[in-house]
């Protein structure tokens, strides 16, 4: 089932690993089927060399049990699946450890919106989440990882769509699109600003962008009169 | 129209791509044809895989309209066109989001010259533009950005052949030449360059070169008495 | 004699230049093979350039002697079997000269846990040892830099497996696991994992990670109800 | 003439631009043949791409003049010859704009010897020559930046084998060997271990190495009784 997913999930983890982002088995992409309730994801531990559209598995939105699929399913599935729930404007969410944005959540800092790079994609800074608890993590660590992303962005009032992507505290980023490439394309992106805006800040670490300039970026892309690119 | 110079275009469009000095659509190529007061460049927001010539488009230089092609114009096409229209010395345009220039750019700090392989392309720090005001931001802020660059190289008493670059606060660098692939060439050489002079002040935030050094390396490779390479 | 191990060894010395974490001859990779007592290890100062199994040279573990082969083993031999009689639990050993761990040895810093990629594969920070003294040097360099490896894990209490690696002061990374491929894979992710902690350290040098962070990740992956991965 | 050394400058040049050091023209090897007092040079500016041996220029030692070439020899020519003729010893010369060589020539500094990988190619720093003078750059620039090299060498005290590289102030490495591909392998390992440094300095500013730590290194592969690598 849900053969054109499962290719689009498999295209997208290949994607990862391309582009530089991942090395061995570290990050995992999924995508959403919304009609159905079915989310498809990368295996847990399998090394991207030779990995095929049939060995993503195919998991339930809501109780999180597998439907089809021989291999476990990543173990952040239940991160993804919390975000899935809470957001029912994303269709594909991606997981890295990618150097630069790890270095921001090894950090416990915000990546500050600096420069136009950033504001084409993330419509202000990109937030890092709080540590979890001990209690959190000890209980369902994944579930409260996709709890506590939901939880930052509600209390800083932040779309998902506006700003597609986070790094959680001591963990790394977790980016979100329209579709599984789309969550590949941010987490790509999120990595480049990252060492932009580490390297803006060690050159000045009083660096700071007018927000004229980030809402004209952000707009000319998304916005309701967005002039970038082609007329869809 | 413009077969030759669309195919320099393109081509230059794509050494940008290959050189790793941009990711994904970001950055821009453009050259002119004097005679004919026409440009030709990149389209907006399009794969660099599989450009081909025939995807450029061709603008008018003083009106910005489009005279020829399928696709919109980068949209940073008026910041092209007003450099154009100010310094008819130059043949081509590259603008990127090269990640050690875009720290300068978002540091809001010139890219200072601290040795000769910066002296060797560009005569003098390579200057980082005031901010746009949200006047000019608001008003036609691609135009407005050409606008501010001429600006800065004219209160500096700069000539854009002596500088072939600059760097545009919180955005990124623009560099010309005399033809679209020397334009790219700068815009390598200014990325490294700025990734030796990064790491230089995180050695020594004090270093500086002698100017005499600055004008030796310049005029062995541009004066008039030049004697780098071989003679035309 | 060891064809399989001799494979397998040069397999993993080819896997380092491959994953960049040497150039040159920089770097070694032994195994061992238990019930005979032997070593099978890269030899002296050869390229990787063409490099087969029958290059590599088998060693005795009790005495050092070499049993075959028409090279001089590594000259970091003697640390190898140093390592192999003291942790009979581990099978395969890297050294490598890779840059970001060895800027840890040079600045004789641990590589502290502050992340979850570091705890996937670290049950705490990777130590860095004490420089070795002059008699340590001059009366038996390379048996004495096994000696310093073992005094260090011994005097905090480390299990080699749960932190299959270290960074000797001055010098560089040596890393192990249960074969020769898990020792190549332990070096990358160390080199990784140093390169994450250097650029966190740049953006905030009071970073850390909560204990229990560090069990979690550490024990989804490693203890007896690990849940990462397929099951075996 | 000199066709075996035209090929062995040629290919030196050319694992130059293979390894990373050099972009664009950045860059020049040398050779010398000492019975005929001949040197053999890259040309002036010319581009990797499609290099051959017989674009290498003749030159003769003590005159300076071409022997033999149908372009011009490297503008740094007059430099290597310098260091030909003060050091015997030497059969190859490398120039470079290495990225990490010259952040430290632009800072300055001299590269620390703050570990094996250093100690393993160079007995002790990397010297940063002096600036020279307004009268020594116009008077006969490259001929001088020689003659720099060498009064730093020589009021230090350090031979040219035992230290094989230099960083001139402002502008960047100079590394010489043997012959034309030693000069090349001790550029990639001089920027290596320059970037190991850089990073070292950032971690810890007091990062050091004890003297015995350095002998011992530098003494086993190359004393007198050097046992690294296999026997000659």
């Amino acid at each position: 089932m849900l053969e054109a997913l499962k290719a689009a999930v498999c295209a997208a983890n290949l994607e990862l690993a391309a582009r530089g982002v991942v090395i061995y088995t570290w990050g995992n992409v999924s995508g959403i089927d919304r009609e159905k309730g079915l989310v498809v994801i990368k295996p847990s531990g399998v090394d991207y060399d030779g990995m095929k559209p049939e060995d993503m598995v195919v998991v339930d939105l809501e109780s999180g049990k597998t439907a089809e699929g021989k291999w476990n399913p990543s173990s952040d599935t239940k991160t993804h699946l919390e975000l899935y729930r809470r957001y029912p404007e994303i269709g594909g969410i991606t997981h890295t450890h990618s150097v630069n944005a790890v270095a921001f959540a090894q950090a416990g800092l915000d990546i500050p919106a600096l420069g136009t790079t950033h504001a084409d994609y993330f419509y202000g800074a990109v937030p890092c989440t709080r540590s979890l608890t001990q209690a959190e993590v000890e209980a369902d660590y994944e579930l409260n990882t996709g709890k506590v992303i939901a939880e930052t962005l509600d209390q800083r009032g932040i779309s998902p769509l506006a700003v597609p992507g986070i790094v959680v505290r001591n963990h790394g980023p977790f980016t979100w699109g329209k579709d599984p490439a789309a969550s590949v394309y941010h987490a790509v992106v999120l990595d480049t600003v990252a060492e932009m805006t580490l390297k803006t800040l060690l050159l000045n670490p009083q660096a700071e962008m007018p927000q004229y300039i980030l809402d004209k970026h952000y707009m000319r892309k998304h916005g309701p009169n967005a002039y970038y690119g082609q007329s869809k």
